[in-house]
Formats: C-alpha cells, structure tokens, sequence
C-alpha cells in the first residue's frame, strides 16, 4: 500500500497533475487569428446573446462539465481544505475523460458555506453543461443541490447519487444470487451520511428535494429499510430525529416501514436479507451476520477498512459480500456510474438527473453481468462501452418522462 | 468581413468551440486506477494539506489559470451577458495555449455585482495559478481587481494591462521612429474606460492600487498626459472630477501635469505630440492633426471603426499610425502581450504582476523590432518565442524587486 502513495505521488509530481487543456483548432496566422478570435468570434456571441441555448453549440460548454468540491469530506481524509482536495477533482475529470470522453474541469473553492457554494454554482452555472458536486459534507450536500435544481443544468452529487446507483446495481443481482425478490427486501443501511441517506432515498424509490419526497410508482422500491446511525435505527418517535439538523434522515422514515422502537445495530440485523455499510472499520460482527436471514447479501464498503472484512462476513453465513476495496471481489466503484451519467448530461443536454434515471443507470449496470454469481454482481469498469450503455439508458429513461 | 462572420460561425459549430480537456495519462487498467485515483491519490492530498504551495506542483494548478468575464463589456458587443461571452473567453484561452503554450480555463460567470465577481474570484482562486480577468466594463474593473491583488496569485485585467503594455511598447518605438525622446512627449488619451485609464497610469509610471497610486523612479514615464471623455478634457477643478465614480480619474491627475483648464479634444491636441485612442469611431479629424507637433503619432485604436482612418491622420500629418485593426499596419493586439505574462506566471509562480514587469514587458516587445520604421513599431505575434520572450523579460524583472 505504501508502494502505492509512493509512487502515486512521484507521477503527480512528474506530469504535474494529469490533466491538460487542448486546442482543436490551431491558430497559425493572421486568417486563423481572425477567425477564432475578433473580429469573427463576434458572431458566435451575437448568436448565444439572441438564444442563450446556442452556447452549448457553438461553446466548449456543450460538451464540458465542472467537478466542483469545497474539500470538506475528501475520501477517508475528511475536512482537508480547497487546495487539497485538487488531487481527487483533477483525477475524478481525468476518469470522466478516460472512461466517456466527456470533458470536464476540476474546481475547488475555498468556502464552505451552504449559501455560498450554491451562489458560486449558479454563477459559474453558464461555462458548463453540467456540475457533478463532490466531496461536500452532509447535511450542507443536500441542500446544496436541492437548491440547484432549477439552474437549467444537471446538479449531481456523485457521493450521493454515484453510489446509489452502483449499491442499486449490485444489489439487484445480489438478489437474484439470492433467488430474493429485490422488492420484498429487508435492508439495514448503516451510516446515515451523504452516501447512506441518498442510497435509502433510492433504495425507497424516492424523487425530489428532501422537503418534498415522492414515491415513485414507476421503479421498483425495495420493502423495508432500517438506518443505523452512531446512535442505533432511526426510528420516528427517536428524539433526536425531530431536530430540523436530522430532518434528511425523518424526511425517509415516512416510507421506510422502520418499527417506531429502539434497537440498536445488531438487533437492527436481526432477520434483515441485506446490510448496506457506508460508516467506519470494523463496526460489524460474524454474530450479527450470523442472525441474518439465510443467504444475507453484505455490503461493507467503508474505506479502507470495511464494516466487516469478507472473510468474517462469509463465516457468518452470508452469501454476496461486496466492499469498496479492489482486492476483493465484488467493488462497488462510483466510476461505474458518474462517467456514463455525464455522457448522458452531454450528449442528451439533460436538465436535471431524475431517480428514473439514476434506476436506468443501475438496471443498465446490472443487467451487463450476463450471469451473475455471488463473485460477479457488477461489471468491470473497463468493459468496452459501459459508460455509453449507462449512458444510453438514461437518454432513453429521459425520453419516457 | 461577413464571410469571415459566417466562417467563423461554421467553425465554431463544427467543432463545439476550439478548446478540450486532455488526460496526460492513460488509466487502462485498476493499478492505473489505483494510482491516479482512490487509494493512491489520497497522498498528494496528504502532502498539500500539509503545504498548500505543493498544490503547485502535484496538480494542474500550477499550469493553469483561468480566463473570467462576467460579459459585461464584450469587444465591440458590449453587455451581452455570461453565456454570449464564452465564445471570447475560449478563444482568449485557445491563444493562450497556442501562442505561449499555457492551459487555461474559460469561465463565463452570471453575476455583474462587483462584490460577488469578487467573492467568486477569491473562491475559485485554489484551483488556478492566475487568473485573466477579461470584458468587465470600467469601473467596476479597477474596484475588483483591486481588492483581488492580495490573494496570493495574480490577477490581471487584461483590457487593462495588456493594452497597457502592448501601447506602451508601441509608443517606446514610435517614439524612436519620430525621434522624440519618450519621457518628454506630450500625450493625448482619447476615451477613459479600462483600456484608456489603464494605459494612462503605465505610461505616467504608477504603480499601486486606484486609492493609493504612487509614481515609479525606476520606469521611464512620461511628462505630460491629457484625458479626454465625452466631457472634454479631465482637468483637477473639472466638478463631475469630484464625484466618488470618477475617483479613478481623478487619481490620474495628481501625476499627469494636466493644466487646469477646460478643453475640448480638438484644443488637447494643440501641439501634442501624441494621441491615444481607445474610444469611438471618427471622432478625430484629419484637421485635429494638423495641429498636433510635427511628427505625430497616431494610436487609433476603436474598433472596428478607428478614431481616424490612417489614410486621414497622415494627410494631417502623422508619422507613425497605428490602429487595432489587422488590415492596416501596426496592429496594436493585445496577443502581443497576455500570453507571455501568463506564461511567466506559471513558470515563476508569481504572486501578483507589477507596474515594473509590465514595463519590461513592454521594453522586450519594444526591442523584438530591430529597426522600427513608420510602418514596423511591433513585433509580429507570430514571430517564434514571442511569448517565451516577454515571460523571461518579466521574471528578471520579477527578480530585481
């Protein structure tokens, strides 16, 4: 592992990051000046400044989208700052490039202040096609991009919606593993952050802003979900629960069928057919697998040290275990998800991501497992077109709407 | 011209703007991944949280600045609004790239409020080693940049300093040519907006905020300026000089040996040895000239329609014409000047551009012309290394302070 940072660091140094920016047109001589620059670039404006639409045509802006972070939850590093944050941007533009074709810019701000980081978005709004948010802590992510719905342009929180995709994904074949119906599912989330809340609100089937949720009755949504915070399940009458600070975790209690009792994690797993760990090492017992319902499907993919190491899950008789860590089998990786989304952003020039969209994404990941096998719930990243499928579902999903 | 118009319109639509992102990686397979993405990329992070200077180093930063107009005061368009502006800010960083071979970022903001043009700049600031402030109409230009000189990178408003310098050289030749000395000649500034005002307080050698201007001693400047606006001629008991928006005129006046009289453009030119154009079309007459000092010099630099055609100005007298046009001789183009100044940015990381390096900017284009003649007073933007020139002109210059 320390091979890894080592040299990681040495090739940041080396190419000074890894992305560049590139003309498409060269400029040799004085008729090349003229016309890529004034006096001919005049028209191009004329023409945006009488139908503002024009910009994705005739702009980069088309086809460009802007990782925006403010480093206030940076992977397992936490509260690192703008400046620091860089590295992650700049690597997450670099797979949108590598595995879409989509180009996009890294930007880091250096303010962490809700109702600035939504002013700098809606101001830089008119560069780009679309703004994937990242590495913005929660509760601030959520309104963040609630409020950002309305900008013309999509407002992705990848942290968010990358992994709901991808869990949904990989929980739809875990349960055809399973031979379970994904519907009838119990499922325990263990976490309650950015990344466990917008997994549930999918999971639930759930569209809209968090004020103002909505049960689709197009997707399918699964039966019962319990959240375990540090504090034990979310449950409606809990105390807590009622401080507007927790009105994201009350906001899904309305449709998740969570008994209003007290009950903490291992009581929580009691019977349960899926755990979903988005939370911190080590949390998680081969006990409490054990008093799962038979053939219990594991997700532990807290960074780097899983909720429970595989091994231990497997002992507990669990059937599918999946981690965010890529020497183990079964890693569930954004990248399978925000590269296609992206493409879709671009190619469709979509306004907003619906939660029909972001199923579309998952059917069209799980459904790229031909035979799914409790070693193989998930495509390998580096299947030729897997962004382009991802991305054509989501057109198509677009289309129905 | 209209097929230039509609060429470049073509070009523009064909291509979806002139400028892309590029990986300088490839990431074919998971230990690529590992080791530009997560878990590798976790210790550049590591490394500038500890010392944000190496953000620099390990991230596009420290090649990239950024191209930023709020599209209030677009080449001859005028306030046409973010979107309608991008295609002169991706054309502004296609030179950029191809003249000094430096990455830059367009980025069209949707805000006119000179405090949150502000405020964005200081937020996106960690993501850039410079930043171009560009088309921000006068005065809120000067307020914004400003208050922006102490961030840390530099910001330069191009419309102000690049026509600064590149005048500037224009005039240390033309003066040659007419052989006049350039500390001694009598100026004539027609227009004061951004270019106008800017270029006024390099040639009287001030350097300094708006509020606090203070004269060099180690850069050559010259004796007598007169401004001219659509009032007249800017003199210290004018009344509407007294009024807080105009502070930036008045903070001229306490330098530029301007007499206090009231005089109409025509009266300023009695006798000046040179006259500056940065305002509107035809408003100089060939009648005007005649009565300037022999061997006149004419910047007539209005576009598209100069203050007087060259044709008019020599038939009053000039000796040395220049316009910003490229159908005539001596182009006065900015291109002369911004891509080195960023390119010197990004190899010496400066903190911000003075009034000296601006002046050695100048003085090495001023000397790229071996034998400076009546119709050759700049260097051609295409000459080999121009770029390269002007940036090691202006770290020695950064080195001597």
């Amino acid at each position: 592992m320390d091979d890894i940072y080592l040299q990681s660091l040495q090739l940041h140094r080396q190419y000074q990051g890894k992305l560049g920016v590139s003309s498409l047109i060269s400029v040799k001589n004085r008729t090349d000046l003229s016309l890529l620059y004034t006096p001919g670039v005049a028209e191009a404006c004329r023409v945006i400044a009488k139908d503002p639409n024009e910009s994705f045509e005739l702009t980069m802006r088309g086809r460009t989208v802007a990782v925006i972070s403010d480093g206030s939850a940076v992977l397992g590093l936490g509260n690192i700052g703008a400046a620091a944050a860089m590295p992650v941007m700049e690597g997450k533009s670099l797979l949108m490039k590598e595995f879409a074709g989509v180009d996009s810019i890294p930007l880091v701000i250096d303010t962490q202040e809700t109702e600035k980081i939504i002013e700098f978005v809606k101001n830089v709004a008119p560069s780009f096609a679309g703004i994937n948010l990242e590495d913005i802590s929660a509760p601030r992510c959520f309104e963040v991009e609630d409020s950002l719905q309305e900008i013309g342009i999509p407002v992705f929180h990848d942290d968010q919606h990358g992994t709901a995709i991808v869990v949904s994904a990989a929980l739809k074949n875990a349960a055809k593993v399973v031979e379970k119906d994904f519907s009838s599912l119990k499922v325990v989330m263990v976490g309650a952050g950015a990344a466990g809340l917008a997994t549930a609100k999918m999971l639930l089937g759930l569209d809209g802003a968090w004020t103002e949720l909505r049960q689709l009755s197009d997707v399918a949504h699964i039966a019962q979900l319990k959240i375990v915070d540090t504090r034990g399940v979310i449950y409606p009458s809990r105390p807590d629960v009622l401080n507007p600070h927790n009105k994201y975790k009350n906001a899904l209690l309305k449709f998740s069928n969570t008994p209003d009792e007290a009950a903490d994690l291992a009581h929580a797993l009691i019977g349960a057919d899926v755990v979903i760990g988005v939370s911190g090492p080590n949390i998680i017992t081969t006990e409490m697998i054990s008093k799962m319902a038979p053939k219990a499907i594991v997700f532990a993919m807290a960074n780097p040290t899983p909720e429970i190491l595989p091994d231990e899950a497997k002992k507990g008789g669990a059937m599918v275990v999946a981690t965010g860590r890529s020497d183990y089998e079964n890693q569930v990786n954004n990248v399978l998800a925000f590269p296609g989304v992206f493409l879709a952003v671009v190619k469709a020039r979509l306004p907003r991501i619906t939660t029909q969209m972001k199923y579309a994404a998952a059917d069209a990941l799980s459904s790229m497992v031909e035979s799914p096998n409790a070693s193989l719930i998930l495509p390998d990243p580096f299947m030729p077109n897997l962004a382009q499928q991802v991305a054509d579902a989501i057109i198509l999903a677009s289309k129905k709407v």
